[in-house]
């Protein structure tokens, strides 16, 4: 099965053009007829990370870092569990970045990210990031334009530093619509053991739902680069997303092409059956 | 399948007898005959554990912290792999202890290993631990005994500190013979994709085994706690380890018995239907 990830790629200065984009976009797989096998590619996919990423680890030098944005709803953690979560714990970890703290405000906003950067060997999956200091608080006004502006800069200089210490970077907006994001919202009030998922306030957001597209749209322009591409994920029909994204980060790890190390002794001096 | 957990149970101030104890142990049960079975009821453990897991997460208020300590080669990658590698990445993370860095020797023994301590919702595995600074130092004499003994006291303390805030604590070690340890070195000899993995040192650390167990004896006597109780788990039948451990956790969650918090809003307010 052979999907088209280029169509979901910011190239660097383009636009992104959200509203013109199909938020329930499966390339022409239908559920009822090709569910099952792209759940089966997705299975296959999971299984070539794995060693891939047991590579990753073994070889210790290069890292991956994938960065999930979306609207409340869009389906981030589901992401993450369906495609992080059947990796080996040891390599793989996630981030989530939340309200910052009184002492992360006390310092620059990359100041918090910098810290959970990933080590070689590792993948580290960004739930939120440093994106929200030009989403969120663009939509509220908590900073003040020009510190804004700054941002951009500092993200893309931020992100080349990773990149040349042997960081890939993916980062992916789950896209959705107002339409999907309320039902997603009902299904947390219908279920009781969903209530905690819900908070009144994200009624209050979900107005603001242009002002959000509209500063998603503009730092998708202004950051998506060579080396830490941007990339639209259409996010309403799960089971092809998953697809999507798995398939991203398959061949991002075939790129990087981790190498098992060369050990440090020379096997012929030590053949199995001789070490007690 | 009911399987008694309490044999592996050291009682605060029994001494384990490492070298009584079977390392193969499956209580009667046999791989021909019963690994399928053992290996559906692990299944369903871990099932269990997801929802209580999140149960966990929504509650926010307590934490679970899984230390594992064993010789190397007696599978504590594998365990994991096993036993949390399945549940979501965003609620339970792995902690790797290596030799300390030049900062952290710096420090006191606990101020790396505090800063991993699992936050509220969480459950974080120890892979190794502070164990190694009355493990491995106590055997190669990196510290001088007078500072050695002292650490018992301290773990202790730290340990119920923890406990204090929420935190219930495991401490598994992964027991195996030095003849099964002999076979994993081998295998990862005859595996040259393994080779990463072998360490020519660890020859020589072998044959310290007698002294390890010494070390681990005294550990597991001075250090089980109510709060912080030590298992001594026969790892060699690795599906049967993983029923033991998969057991243990379940019953420990079980135990905490984490719940759903209340909602911050009244859901009468907000008929799903009634929200746009």
């Amino acid at each position: 099965m052979t999907i088209d990830l280029d169509r979901y790629r910011i190239a660097p200065g383009d636009a992104p053009h959200l509203d013109e984009r199909d938020t329930a976009d499966t390339q022409g797989l239908s559920e009822e007829q090709d569910e099952d096998r792209v759940d089966e590619q997705v299975e296959d996919n999971l299984d070539q990370i794995d060693d891939l990423q047991e590579r990753l680890y073994a070889e210790d030098k290069q890292s991956l870092l994938v960065v999930l944005q979306a609207m409340d709803g869009a389906g981030k953690d589901s992401t993450i569990r369906s495609v992080f979560g059947p990796l080996n714990p040891q390599g793989v970890r996630v981030a989530s970045f939340k309200a910052p703290t009184k002492e992360e405000l006390a310092h620059d906003f990359l100041w918090r990210i910098h810290k959970q950067a990933p080590e070689a060997g590792h993948i580290r999956v960004f739930n939120r990031s440093h994106y929200e200091d030009v989403l969120i608080v663009r939509v509220h006004g908590w900073a003040a334009p020009e510190i804004i502006e700054r941002r951009y800069d500092h993200i893309n200089h931020f992100e080349a530093l990773l990149a040349d210490r042997g960081t890939r970077i993916l980062k992916l907006m789950l896209h959705v619509s107002p339409e999907y994001q309320l039902e997603r919202m009902r299904r947390r009030l219908e279920r009781p053991d969903k209530h905690w998922k819900f908070n009144p306030g994200d009624l209050e957001e979900r107005k603001l739902w242009d002002d959000y597209m509209d500063v998603f749209e503009i730092a998708l322009t202004r950051c998506s680069t060579d080396v830490a591409p941007w990339y639209v994920i259409p996010a309403e029909e799960r089971w092809f997303r998953d697809l999507v994204v798995s398939q991203l980060v398959l061949e991002t790890l075939q790129d990087m092409d981790p190498q098992y190390p060369e050990p440090g002794f020379d096997p012929a001096d030590y053949p199995p059956e001789s070490i007690s």
